[in-house]
This record gives C-alpha cells, sequence and structure tokens, in this order.
C-alpha cells in the first residue's frame, strides 16, 4: 500500500500548475495582493465555500463558475487585502469582469476561471488595479512562483501556509499541494480562510468534490480562532491528471487521495490556528466516550469556542473547571459526574470532581505551545477532534485597531 | 393605571424582608462573602436555574427545596467566592448541610431554605466555614442590609447591583426590590449571574413563576458578555403579601407586577452587562423587519456574541461590515440584500452595501458609553432586542491571570 511523503512544495507542485503573485495596489502597503493559479489543461474542480448568507461577490461567481462549466477550471484570481464584500450589484460586476478579462488572457471560457478575495468588508474594489494587474500575473506565470503565491493570499496571518505530499502509484509518482490563509473571522463552520489546492491525479468533478467535502469535515470545520464565520471562506481543489493515475471512488488510489487530502487540509488547518490573531498555543481538543458522534462534536465546539477556556490557555492556567463548564452547556448528552478531563494526558478532574493532580506539574502542561485537552465522557464510543488557539489580548489589540 | 416609581433600596426595601451579610473566610481577601436573605413569613417563591447539564450542588438543591416546599420560602442563604460546583457528593452534602443549620437556626423547614453560590469551580468549600457564619448571619439580620447583602455577593463585579420599585395599588403602597451580581461567564442563556428579588404583593408561587420567566426572558436572557453559560445562574424571587395587596394572573395588579418586575429584571440585566468584565461600553441591539421574533432574536444573538463586533467596539470602530457578516451566519432568514445598520440613528449601511455616511462623524458615535446599534432586516415586522458589551484587553487580563 503506497504512503504519502511530506516534501517541500505548494500549489504549483503537482505536474500542470502555474502560479504568478503581484503587488496591484489593492493593499496599501506594498505587499503582494494579488495571485494566480492556472492549469496547463482544463482541470477537474471542486470548491467549498461559506455557509454565511452574506456570501462575497467571488464567492457568487465562483460557484456560478463551477456549475456552469460542471467543476472545469483553468485558472483561480485571488486577491487580499479587500474581501468584495457587502459590495452590491457593482461588487458582483467586479468579480464576474476580473474572470471574464483573466479568460481572455489565457484564452479560455470565463467560467473556467474562479475568483477568491479576502479582507475588509463593504469597501469597493477599484477596478483599474485589477485591470493592471491581470496582464501582468498572466506574463509572469511559472511553476516557480508557488511560495510567491502563498504570500501573496495572506492578510493578518503571520507566516505562510504551504503543504506537498509525494507518492508512488504503479511506475507513477503523484502529487498533492496546497496554500492557505488564515488568522481572525475562523469558525468551524468555515471561516475567512482561504485554500487552494491542486493534484496531478486524474480524478473526475463529482468524485473530487465527495473527497474535498470529506477531507474539509476533517481539517478546516474542525477549527476555531474566534467563532466568527466569514463571508469569503473558499476552498477549490484542481485535479491536472497529468501524473498519469486516475483515483477512483472504492479503489485504493481513491482511498489513497483521500487520505492524502485530508492530510494537506489538516495540516493547512493547523497552519491557521496556530497563526491565530493573538495565539500563542496550539491546542488539540479529544473529545472520547460520547453517546453519538454529534454529541462528541458539540463538546469540542464548545469548549473550542469558549473564551473562558481560551483565556485560560492564554494564562497557562489548568483551569479544568472552565472546560468542564462547557461541556455542560454545549447541548450534549452529558452526565457531569462522569466527565474526565486531562491536559497533555495528566489527569486534571476525575468522574467530575478534582482529581490529586501536582498543581505546579499541571501549569508546567498548560505552559507548553502545543496542548492537548482530553476530554473523556463515559457515555459511549464516539470521539471527536477539533483545534483552536488560546485568546490573548494580542487579539483584542489586532481586532480593535482600526482597519 | 398606577405605574411604578424607581427609588433607592434593594432586596430589603419591600416590606417583610430583613438580610445580613458577613465575611466567613471562603474569600481570601477579607471581604464580604456570605449573605443571608429573609422574609418574615413564609414567602411566596419562584426560581429559575442555569441550563448548563453540570449545574452546581445549590442549583441541585434550590431546585429541590422549592419543589418540596411547593414553592413556600422563609430564607436564602448565599456565598461568593467559591461555586460548589463540579464538587460530586460532598460538595451536594455541604449544600445540603447549609440550607439544614439555616432552616434550623430560624426554626423553619429546611426545605423553605434555599442557597446559591458564585466564584470559582472545582475547589471543595471549607464547611466550617459556613458553620461559623451562619449564626452571625442569623444574629445579624436587619431590613437596613440590603445595601451589605448586595456587596457581599460579588465576585469580578465593579459595583454592586440594586434597584427598587414603588407603587400605589387603592390606598396601599407596594415594592418590588432587588440585587443582582455578575460581569463574566455571562451567556444570555443565563449567566454567573445571581438575583434576588423581593415584593410584598401577594402572588400565588405558581402566577409567579410565569411572571418571573417571562420577566427573565426579556432581562437576563438577553443579555451576554462572552457567551458562556454558568453552572450556577440562580434568579429568586419572593413575595411576602404583607402590602396587603394581591396580584393574580389576568388582573390589573398582575399586569403591573409584570410590568415592575420586568423593569427591575432589565435594569439589574443592564448593570451587569456595564459590568462586564473589561467592558467600557453598554451596547443596545434592536433588530427590527425580521421575518419572524426567532430570526430576530438569532440576528441579534449573532452580534452581541460575536468577538469581531465586540472589539469593534472596543475601538470606536464604526465596521459595519462585521455587524453585516454576523447577521449573515446567524442562521435566520436573512437577504444580506436589504440590511440597513445603523449607529445611534445613524445609517452605516443602506441595502446591505456602505451608506453615504461622515467617518468622523460615525467613530464620534462609536465612542460613545451607551451605543445603539440598529439592524433593519426588512424581511417582516419582528423585533428582538439585546444588550451587550465591548471585548477589551481588560477582559483577557482579567481571565487570563490565575484565579
Amino acid at each position: 500500500m503506497p504512503k504519502w511523503e511530506r516534501i517541500e512544495g505548494g500549489v504549483t507542485t503537482p505536474a500542470g500548475f502555474q502560479a504568478s503573485a503581484v503587488h496591484s495596489g489593492i493593499k496599501k502597503n506594498g505587499a503582494l495582493d494579488m495571485a494566480l493559479i492556472c492549469s496547463e489543461r482544463a482541470a477537474a474542480a471542486a470548491g467549498v465555500f461559506t455557509t454565511n448568507l452574506g456570501a462575497a461577490a467571488p464567492v457568487i461567481v465562483s460557484r456560478r463558475n463551477l456549475e456552469a462549466s460542471r467543476g472545469r477550471t483553468r485558472a483561480v484570481v485571488v486577491n487580499s487585502g479587500n474581501a468584495n464584500a457587502a459590495t452590491g450589484k457593482a461588487g458582483e460586476r467586479l468579480a464576474n469582469d476580473t474572470a471574464r478579462a483573466a479568460a481572455r488572457l489565457l484564452g479560455v471560457a470565463p467560467a473556467e476561471v474562479l475568483v477568491a478575495s479576502t479582507g475588509v468588508i463593504g469597501v469597493p474594489i477599484d477596478p483599474e488595479l485589477i485591470g493592471t494587474a491581470l496582464p501582468e500575473l498572466v506574463n509572469g506565470l511559472s511553476a516557480a512562483n508557488g511560495a510567491a503565491a502563498a504570500r501573496s493570499i495572506l492578510t493578518t496571518d503571520a507566516f505562510p501556509k504551504t503543504c506537498a505530499l509525494r507518492s508512488r502509484v504503479g511506475g507513477n509518482t503523484v502529487h498533492i499541494g496546497g496554500i492557505a490563509k488564515g488568522a481572525g473571522m475562523i469558525h468551524p463552520k468555515m471561516a475567512t480562510m482561504l485554500s487552494f489546492i491542486t493534484t496531478d491525479l486524474a480524478i473526475p468533478a463529482a468524485h473530487l468534490r465527495t473527497t474535498l467535502r470529506a477531507a474539509v469535515n476533517e481539517s478546516f470545520n474542525r477549527i476555531s480562532v474566534d467563532g466568527d464565520t466569514s463571508t469569503n471562506d473558499t476552498v477549490i481543489l484542481l485535479a491536472s491528471g497529468l501524473s498519469g493515475v486516475a483515483a477512483r471512488s472504492g479503489s485504493a488510489s481513491g482511498k489513497l487521495f483521500q487520505e492524502g487530502l485530508t492530510e494537506v487540509c489538516q495540516t493547512l488547518a493547523q497552519m491557521i490556528v496556530k497563526d491565530g490573531e493573538g495565539a500563542t498555543r496550539l491546542v488539540t481538543i479529544e473529545v472520547s466516550g460520547a453517546a453519538t458522534p454529534a454529541d462528541a462534536e458539540r463538546v469540542a465546539r464548545a469548549v473550542a469556542n469558549s473564551p473562558l477556556v481560551k483565556t485560560a490557555l492564554a494564562g497557562g492556567d489548568p483551569n479544568w473547571g472552565r472546560i468542564y463548564c462547557a461541556a455542560g452547556y454545549s447541548g450534549a448528552r452529558v452526565d457531569p459526574a462522569r466527565i474526565d478531563i486531562r491536559v497533555n494526558g495528566m489527569l486534571l478532574c476525575r468522574r467530575g470532581a478534582r482529581a490529586d493532580f501536582n498543581e505546579s506539574a499541571a501549569r508546567g502542561e498548560m505552559a507548553r505551545d502545543a496542548i492537548t485537552l482530553g476530554i473523556e465522557l463515559h457515555q459511549g464510543s464516539a470521539n471527536a477532534r477539533m483545534w483552536t488557539c488560546d485568546f490573548t489580548a494580542e487579539y483584542i489589540r489586532i481586532n480593535s485597531s482600526r482597519s
């Protein structure tokens, strides 16, 4: 059974993909703010988008284009620094015109171009900036520009987020690569997060959709920074087929692809949490012994979203009572008298009351950069896992300053 | 039609109530940490308690005693500094023993005493501290000690919360008085908030319950500081009947009582939000034009709980995009293209896009101590109102320090 191996790289690592990045002027500070990701030939494509009813113009246009092209995509145009959300009909026209203009320059059909944006809400983008940038983006396309593309989609992020995997199937080498951005407005339902993932496996669009949905549910939908679901969340997956290997639903290569895609998505998702605005710790929440998977997820989400748990994490305080409290109001079937709570394996709460633990050792565990909170409910056998970060004064500073 | 008049006072203002407060030693800093509220004769009583499944021992005991006594109560014993939550069977025994010991000292039935606690979770209370304090509390009972009782129930609160109303019915003077505590772990579903309310109206226990529930739904259940529903939330209402005026369901005096009780609850609830940990502004959220009351409430709750809206409020930033975003993910039926958003009446967003407003004037409105955010959905005629506060670095400081 072939395995995936982690390698350096990102969205241009799989065969058949190029990228470019420029500073268009949307960001005022001179940083890269537009990217183009392009497939040499029409790629099978799938997308997962925000559940926010106030979906931004690029989300509306990308959904429509994916449907019109029946999951056939040549390119994705991304801008950072402006979300093009709550911008009315003019914003939708701009997103549409961007796809059309890029399609014209690339010599492809307009529906074969997708768009994505991230940044401030409610401010119109100057169309001239995009009109000037698009030819530069097309001219700059190269397989060497994956890292620049990863940098260009960032907003309040502290570092770029890339991941690439390689495997061998038969005599062929196959790849999955991805980039992501996101640091605030991050919520399990989907976040102001963008992620673009490519592969050189050959996969029909329908299978691509179900595989992507499954991977997103175990990764981007399992992270929380602040509980706000953005208007712009987008994950787009493109499959070029250039490896010559097909990954079909139910086949060994289909299973391999699902595993690799989930690993890429989880790696990028954890990077987003690690880069959570003001965050100092990556926290894994592992709920076990729940009556049902839905109950396990409810407890994990309540703990991951509790400002009191997250501020205790910031302070390195083994305040298990706040975790116990969040489990109690989560809406899950929970018997508080049966709950065990552990930090990095150390038992803090046994059957709903304080365990006999060493306070300073517990503070030592809570002070680590990576913390696993284990919550055993003793109600059944269902599990759930989520990733979150601590909640620091720096989060407040970032979000209360004028943007 | 008689009206209510606001007067100084609190829980001992209505005829027939006394209170006392002492420092028992549960708080380490020497502050008042126990209170006794006592009715001269058996009062009709109603209680509303936390929905958290991990309800604290005093909540379990008070629910049980209210049921056993069929809503007949003589006294309430309250301690601050320790929640007596997640303390197992020993904690429940302590809460029970506290009620029994107080009943013995007062010469009443054990089920006629209710208990309430607030403070840290998961730490046992030393029974000796309570055993020593109870006789002092009984000896200290006086109608002059309402303010001391109000101070003794505080934890991270910055100021005591009291409210009293007076009215005339026929030739008789009637009163409602209340005290409350709460600053953190505050959520619309009910919060670490305690409130004790008294009246000298004569009201059957069944009617007392429905009136209290209606008042709580329009007050304590409409506030949010941080979205955490505590294990200890308690509102207890006692009616002595000593005014000689009966307030029956459906009668004019019943209506008067409902209005007064709602006013007392809303006043205390707003004081809790104003005293929200680290808060600098009291924010009223008014949603109008929703398709249904449930939709209006969903939007109000999403906006009130959004950390991004609350940090924008802290910074005095008229970032209406974050309000628009929260409405979009609230789960309510919302057409983003129809949303209007106002701050203190000034239009920031018209039909889902930026209105033509003066930026510095908008910043001026956002910098006020009291802010009203108006959200008009243009979908129907249902309304909802909530109160919240801004989210500052001070909240993080308070909650990340070791407690």
